[in-house]
């Protein structure tokens, strides 16, 4: 279960996805609650961002905790739900035994347009594009930990992501593959590299960073490889003939989000790393795995 | 959150429905998985039987566990998804820290017809039906806790839930208010009377119970009050004029399920009792009672 299911309704097409999130998996009880609540709702909602699809519902199942973490996780979803147009449809409230490890599922639903993108897309030929810059959030999740120091800007890319949702629905009709960086931008471009059939080439010099991200952590490959290897970065992955690269910067002006040009598609299979042409090896965790695939 | 969300899509009504189990809860360790996961399934697909809507997809929120447990859960998905034309489209597996209670949510998505009723829509002069029999579940619970020796058939009636989907959709369009009796008659009852804004009133002495049921607890009034406030019928309830008494009646036999008429909807509020027309006070509890109503 990877792609969000496409459905088509009336002539419509209909984007739903599901992620669940457990604490001390992939929250503290720590983290502050109107943040949790905003995390699961961008991670769905980046589902449907990387579908070119628009948000029209979410439907919630909430275990009860002690009562002022429910306030303060609802006033998190209440202001995710407000920022991002998507409206609470409705959803389960169950109590949990006491001591129990809570967890908290979100469908989203949203409305595609003509063409929806999957990860399987890619052709032999095409540039792989991100969007935005990749290791903010690992930037902002070690200010959260007080490991390092740096600006609330940082700290937000973790807490608060915000899914591309604009560029998503701008960019589903150019592109061949689309899926979202999730959980570390190289384990995805291999999991787009799969299920296309297809070799990745990514450039690791050309991974775009943010000068945050590289006052704190310096630009260099170490740094750059970091990045590309931490998760919850929810940008957009792409590839795209050739063919496309002046649309796209137009694209990318009018959307005011930077799109790079870090690889390529070829026939093959896998994922190759280079540092200015030169093959280098995959370190050895790409990201974050996942239980089942 | 009580009533399914309804969603208009390109000239399509789509009625979502999101439920969460808890183990040690909704389940127990020792249920056999097979049978969480179809009644996760069917508890689901009751809010849409009692929107009149059919089926067109589930999402699935799973937290991990032992491996034999994980493969009997998933071979129960795939029967009730099967019996139920319900396919799964996708969904999040995660794993949970070791010892955690597990947690489950289902979506379930369902398509309505043209109209879609709710628990609100009784009218005062409504005559209140429900479908099926009721505290077959409770005889099932027994017989699975080993307090009472039974047919298999009453077991089913816990473990593996029937929602009335074909009955919802054809009844759709004839009922006033219609919901799910799934927390307990009395307790549901008391729902649509506030929603309604009326006062429904219940005859105890009509409350439809099985042949089984009665041969393991007898018919008179306290096994049908047992009955009443017990859960997990998931049949439907539902108020119409007392002139589509008629109509009801031919559905009734075109089905194969039989209809009982159990009270009366007035003005005014709350839920009465009575038996063969004399008023008695309510069992002090009228159901389950959820975390946040």
């Amino acid at each position: 279960m990877d792609d969000a299911a496409v459905l088509d309704v009336g002539g419509k097409t209909l984007v739903l996805t599901h992620d669940m999130i457990a604490e001390g998996v992939h929250f503290l009880p720590s983290d502050p609650p109107g943040d949790v609540a905003w995390k699961l709702i961008a991670v769905n909602l980046s589902d449907l961002a990387a579908k070119g699809a628009r948000p029209i519902g979410l439907l919630l199942g909430y275990s009860l905790g002690e009562e002022a973490w429910n306030r303060a996780f609802v006033e998190g979803l209440r202001q995710a739900s407000a920022h991002f147009s998507a409206p609470l449809l409705g959803g389960d409230t169950i109590s949990m035994p006491p001591g129990a490890t809570r967890a908290f599922g979100l469908t989203a639903i949203g409305e595609a347009g003509a063409r929806v993108p999957s990860r399987a897309d890619a052709v032999a030929g095409d540039t792989l594009w991100v969007t935005g810059t990749i290791g903010d959030s690992l930037a902002g999740l070690r200010i959260a930990a007080g490991e390092v120091e740096g600006p609330a800007s940082l700290l937000a890319r973790y807490r608060r992501p915000e899914p591309r949702l604009q560029a998503g629905r701008a960019l589903a009709p150019l592109v061949h593959a689309m899926m979202d960086v999730s959980d570390g931008l190289l384990i995805d471009a291999g999991r787009m590299a799969a299920a296309s059939g297809l070799a990745l080439e990514i450039d690791l010099a050309r991974v775009p960073i943010s000068r945050g991200y590289a006052d704190l952590f310096g630009e260099d490959l170490r740094a750059r490889s970091d990045a590309s290897i931490a998760g919850d970065d929810y940008e957009l992955l792409f590839s795209a003939p050739a063919s496309e690269a002046g649309r796209l910067s137009a694209l990318s002006q009018e959307l005011r989000l930077a799109f790079a040009a870090i690889g390529t598609a070829s026939a093959g299979s896998g994922l190759r790393m280079t540092i200015g042409g030169e093959p280098v090896p995959l370190p050895r965790s790409l990201g974050y795995e996942h239980g089942i695939s």
